[in-house]
């Protein structure tokens, strides 16, 4: 396979014209690799837009505007050393099996996320394919497992930031294991889909929740995360919520907990303290997603709610960046054994 | 006292110039009172506005933009029949004691809502000036208490929503007294107040928390107001969220359940039966404020998360009218002998 | 047909699952007809979703959630005193011809709105069914034309704004009859269509001009309106651009100017003194949408120039308003000798 | 003075609280000079906001979050080889005249920009303190007056983008020198200033004009940019709009033509063939500000409207980018001998 130290990376992005594979090309053509000549942005392709320009879809990757979009087949992808796919649920697996074992396949899709057979199939009703390493190096052991993986499952957006706002709390046993998450989400999150109740008309000025009372399938992926850290079942409920906003989640998460607010503190200094993208915020300073706009930084406070007896940890990331297309690039940093920081900032585009 | 069925009334606004006050004077023109000639619009008045012309402050207010802002005082709010109150903190006390005890006074202020003073001065850290009257009809008992009233305490945005939305579960005992609730708020909620973090530039695509682990002042109102349906001590989790929207509140209410979707949507579906303004909405139909925004409506949906052991209620309002002007509205109706809905309507201006 | 005074009005609304067909339905509840059940709401129907609840089409209209919509055919609006058609373009000439000549029908779409066939031919490109009474009543002559029609033709919503801007000045002859329009329009203008560029994670954050230089189908029918009020042919130059908010219209108009600015503020003075809908702001304000949403007012600002010798008028309206449903019920209100301000307000609905 | 090829570059920020100071600051962070060490981010001060850490202002840059500001003083800029100040109007000439000759200052504030005092005297109501090098490099002449300037003027927002999409134009004399602008903008153009009308709660769904008929003070700058380029007097008409977004400008110009349309757009590839941040769009292709949402391009489309007998320009930026901190960015690395496009992208961050 190739890596950082090779003569040059050739890479490809399947779903080029969706806003996944939109972010993954904005990181790749600001990536210092990519500055210098030594990774090469190859084929693009796309599924109806197939035959379009990249230009038409994608007008903010001005550089690579005369792209033509070639249609997502393993013949397009083949002959690259790392494969981003932003495709529907279900195709992955066919793409990866046609695809040499060496070819770093970095999905941002759900296919290989869950690893409990019976979790996914109950939420996507489909067989299961199976599960790869997942791209989220913060979690316990995370890092581990994705320096030099040549298969890497994206984590999905609400589960990076749950997952990362509680998995220090289970981790430590100073909370019970039965978690509340309410998270607030731009709309890109839905992907770019024709949908009548995602028209700029109906989402400006409007919230509303939607998949209630455990229907949303980021459901099992929170609960798989945290029961990993836990070392014992965690139960979850989760809302999602939609805002008008384009980008960005916050997410509101809460757990009964068995310690008081210093200590719970000190264990999430402790767990993110050479984290580079996981930032503490000074006490009493509140997360917002549009100080994250861009950037692959997760920022979190900590409190704890004494009379309701609850741990309250509140954390807001770019749902397309380190929800998505950067913890792809991030992923891809560890495979490749680039600087796992190459391309990505903690710098959000505000106001 | 007025009432409806006397020769006319004649009502002022003490805070014209704010969100609330101006949201009061949008359904007074509306209603049907003042458009027979029934009920006359007096005095409007404001802090450091005064003198101003309301065409200059509250410019879709086109009928009243002639108006001069008064300085908002006893002499200039009385010999009217009802007077509203939109002031800051702290001044409606002095301001009812110079007025008689037949005018009808309808505070959209928090300085009447708590009956607890030591939660008061917990939260607000002035005096307790006392209780009055809690205009939220809808709640067991609350309508009894507004007929025929001459001192009305507007309850807060976030309990109007929170409190209907979990009001009938703990009254009919089928959760543990013990709530979350996590509602995101348009930003018109925190009043016409110069604050860097309320600019457009601040607010417009990002969200974020505000007041966690139970540090926001409607916490113990929310409490107070379950408590008494309950008729036994509820335990609140409250967390509050801006998003980029002038107006609306999406609340996320949970609770662990002891009975199952069909039983519990039943508790729902008898409490509100009869109620003019909260819509249970049809089964898997969630609510949105874009649908409520310048209506009293509530809506509301109910699920359980068998999963989690959860009831999940969900409802939507528009913060200024049914969380503060419509209720003002309301509570005057019932004060006065109108009709209850006069002048406020279920139907909200969308897209 | 069917007027004021008679028994009792019914009311049909074809296309009522669409932005326009749902606004008509929201002032129709409001409106005191409907209210004293001398206004029916009659048949609604629609094109592919007809079969489903309004309730999940258009959540914010509670009172009709529970009807059905029928098809969009003559049989489903025969037997109604007025039909509203909110249809694609080219549908309503053959609605119209099934239906009684007395039938009071509505278009607010851009069938019958212009008189020169060359012009219709010219910008939608199929054969010209003709035209119909104009259903802006503020313009020279307008009124007269819509008492008693039976066949109304809706104007467009930017010809509505630009033409009550410009109107007086062409028809003073206090300008060269070459007049420039920039408009900037909410989303809603677009109608409720599946078109990525309409997509919430498009247009929010965005603002974006489409079909300039004279491409927009509502240039042609700018320019009839001003050369009618002129008399002499008017140039026009338009360009619309869409911001991120669902509805409003916000038109900087401009003209060579022959008068200063006191004569100009006269002319525009003098033309609306006695409409109630037409409101010129005081010197110096200027005109906003978001004080006219769900409001049928237009706002006017007049200035001059003088450095470029132009004339400068801004004006807003709400473009589902004023723009399209206000203006089709206050026509409606015309044809039957209703109050002709009768269910409209002058009132926005802001913050 | 400091250049790219010396020993390193150290560089303060004076307002480094204020929209333009953190725009420069997130684009120093990303540059590459920073990256490798050569450039160092010095003093950060601030008027009102002085001792205050820079976390708490700008949360988005949270590399620089421990900063504390210093007051805006000639003795915390000392000692700096670049100065960008974002101060209020009327403030930079003393700060320059307390700093030495070979310190590059670079001026995000308007007090150096124009040349004629009668113009700013007029329009700032101020005395004039005379102008800078012009940091618009695009323009005819531009670049070659900013290499090894020590004094730089960063052009206004509204004059970059309306400058950019006429200029090549009135140069090639293929108009008549009387333009119209009408120019869409972002509520941070504003700065991040306490004002009612700036509040999300009143910009959010609404759009409205200000600084009509000539009064906006960038209506000069415009008008002199476009008399340099044209070698002749052009009277400029400006209409600036407020649209419910944060950041960026989308400008409509307009100009009588003498060419057709195939002639036009020759003129503008000619003039922009070699231009690193400005792209004209492929034919029927219209700019959108959210394509360049913090990157530094400048797109524009040229058409002809030739029922009118002009021609139509769209141009759009993101305001606080290449409108000031962009700009800022490219003058300073021309100034220094920097590779022009240093820390600049023409990657947007979108949706």
């Amino acid at each position: 396979m190739a890596d950082a130290s090779g003569p040059g990376v050739r890479v490809a992005v399947a779903g080029a014209s969706g806003y996944a594979g939109g972010e993954v090309l904005r990181l790749l053509l600001g990536h210092p690799a990519h500055r210098s000549g030594r990774l090469e942005i190859g084929a693009l392709t796309a599924g109806s837009n197939a035959g379009s320009l990249l230009g038409e879809l994608q007008p903010h990757l001005l550089p690579l505007a005369d792209r033509v979009l070639a249609e997502t087949t393993p013949e397009a992808l083949a002959g690259h050393d790392v494969v981003f796919l932003g495709l529907p649920h279900g195709q992955s697996a066919a793409i990866a099996r046609a695809l040499p074992e060496s070819t770093v396949i970095i999905d941002c899709g759900a296919d290989f996320r869950l690893t409990d057979a019976a979790a996914w199939e109950k939420y996507y009703r489909t067989p299961h394919a199976g599960s790869w390493p997942y791209g989220l190096p913060e979690l316990p052991g995370g890092r581990e497992a994705l320096r030099g993986a040549t298969r890497i499952a994206v984590p999905g957006c609400y589960p990076t930031v749950s997952s990362l706002a509680l998995a220090p709390a289970v981790a430590a046993g100073i909370v019970e294991p039965t978690v509340h998450v309410v998270a607030v989400s731009g709309t890109s999150g839905a992907g770019r889909k024709l949908d009548v109740g995602l028209l700029g008309s109906e989402v400006m000025g409007s919230a509303r929740a939607y998949g209630i009372a455990g229907a949303h399938r980021h459901t099992p992926e929170i609960a798989q995360n945290l029961t990993a850290a836990a070392g014992t079942d965690v139960t979850v409920s989760f809302t999602p919520v939609l805002a008008p906003m384009a980008r960005g989640i916050l997410a509101t998460c809460t757990a009964p907990v068995r310690v008081d607010a210093a200590q719970a503190r000190a264990v999430y200094e402790k767990a993110y303290a050479d984290e580079p993208f996981v930032h503490l915020l000074p006490e009493g300073v509140l997360p917002q997603t549009g100080s994250v706009l861009g950037s692959n930084a997760v920022t979190l406070q900590v409190a704890v709610d004494a009379a309701a007896g609850l741990l309250v940890v509140v954390g807001a990331i770019d749902n397309l960046t380190k929800g998505t297309a950067g913890a792809a690039v991030q992923s891809m940093n560890l495979a490749l054994g680039f600087d796992e920081t190459a391309g990505l900032s903690t710098v959000g585009v505000a106001p």
